[in-house]
């Protein structure tokens, strides 16, 4: 057998914002309708050298290809490939050797499609929580979609906030270390345990949380679920593993309160006071950015 | 990031039986021992061809790698590799290329491990239920352990049958379609989702299951079950889709009447009339086994 490896140069030339929006907004949309196969996923936690490996795969129905994801964080490296396999067949037909950035970048683009598509137009002022990789995507991806006019971050470590300003004004955005003042537009991107401080949210119009991806973790404090327009990128992970999930254990909010990001990103918000999307990251948009990639690669 | 694929000809060379029998031991006493960090295994169907893909990961406490493996049998062709990832940092080291082959000889390493420990002394004499790769490695592998007198094959198309007696005679083994007539030891190896018929275990003293590996499937009637002795190779997975499970639900056995496969391994067999091994397949042999592999190929 010849397994063809691709390396993260020539993944980064076809791997488009285009081309990743577009796959993540269909997938997304795939499996709100159920034609997604999407296993629950696989974690193996490595505490002495501070890693965790998730190990996803999914399929929308259809594709021709099925992707069985590893994705690593050691310290604060990210790593890990994804696997194409034929879902006619089960011959595996190529490794995307990304180290991580489909990931990175699926995320980026899951959380950019649905903050724009909650956060009520005109909102051009946003506050991010957490100062690592995904700070910086989420705003760069969101900035895609709509005018950006101010940044404020916040993070324990004052060096991080200030490296993430530096690398936010380096592309041209008006960035400030005052992320605990709020905004209309909150996204949180830390690896919390524990709550966020609760005044981060007093302004928030709509909150995007892409933080918590494993039980143990939670970033969203349960009060601003209550009462909220929830959206959820998979019921029953967020239920378990999810700040909404949380939130329900929490009491505030009922088990069943939530519809799929999905069907908003298809069908639009209904009027609101105040959202809050909980992204846990679904193995489908894994599958769909996968195939897109790999599409460009081998046709 | 380059990742070297290894190929099923490499692959081949190293993993002799000493080295998979080896590998295979050690990590299910290890995974006995509690040593083992094995998450609950991924299943995709693909019922239009056929096809069902399994996803394992398992990590051997210390073990330089963990491995995430991606198996799938698609009609009668199995198909697959192994992603050996450095335990250490998160970073993928190497694809085993093994189109499935691995995982067929860790299956019938274990079940043959297994098989000889449990059977007793002196029996020399084996039914084998089912017709396919693993009704093949079963017996050769078992051959590695103890001498074989006679092989009795049952199977539900006569045409497979042959071709298996043809098979094992040219392995030297004296090979015949009989096996509905029984045998002191009986090892199953089918896909059913009906148990077989109840008097091919009319004689058994020892039964191995090996063909019980997800929701939906069983092959060993229940009363085989019933004041037996019974080995499972992980007590929550066989409660959950191994025969073992089926019989627990058909109240013919206490969730709780099983010791691990492992322990067996370690410590030998109790005296005992009868005897049951529900066997459904655990990552940390994959894991054992393609870390033995890559120790011989990257040293």
């Amino acid at each position: 057998m010849t397994l063809p490896v691709f390396g993260i140069d020539i993944i980064s030339e076809v791997a488009t914002p285009a081309v990743v929006f577009d796959a993540v907004r269909s997938a997304l949309i795939a499996h709100a309708d159920g034609r997604t196969s999407v296993p629950a996923p696989m974690v193996l936690e490595f505490p002495q050298y501070a890693g965790d490996t998730h190990v996803k795969a999914g399929h929308v129905a259809g594709a021709p290809y099925f992707v069985v994801k590893v994705a690593s964080t050691f310290g604060s490296v990210n790593n890990g490939l994804v696997l194409a396999v034929d879902a006619t067949n089960g011959q595996p037909a190529a490794v995307l050797a990304d180290e991580g950035k489909l990931t990175a970048w699926r995320t980026a683009a899951a959380g950019a499609l649905i903050t724009d598509a909650m956060t009520p137009v005109g909102v051009d002022e946003v506050a991010v929580l957490g100062t690592g990789e995904q700070a910086l995507l989420q705003v760069l991806w969101l900035r895609e979609l709509r005018p950006l006019r101010r940044v404020k971050v916040w993070g324990r470590r004052p060096e991080a906030v200030e490296r993430l300003c530096t690398q936010l004004r380096a592309a041209d955005l008006h960035a400030t270390p005052d992320g605990l003042s709020g905004a209309p537009c909150v996204i949180t991107t830390t690896a919390a345990r524990e709550p966020l401080p609760l005044e981060a949210f007093h302004a928030a119009v709509h909150i995007t949380g892409i933080g918590t991806d494993m039980p143990g973790k939670g970033e969203l404090p349960p009060e601003v679920f209550a009462g909220a327009f929830v959206a959820t990128d998979d019921h029953v992970q967020c239920l378990h593993h999810g700040d909404f999930g949380n939130a329900v254990r929490a009491g505030v909010i009922d088990p069943d309160h939530d519809v799929p990001v999905g069907a908003v990103l298809r069908d639009g918000m209904p009027r609101h006071q105040q959202s809050v999307a909980d992204l846990t990251g679904v193995g489908a948009t894994d599958a769909a950015v996968a195939g897109a990639v790999l599409s460009q690669l081998v046709r």
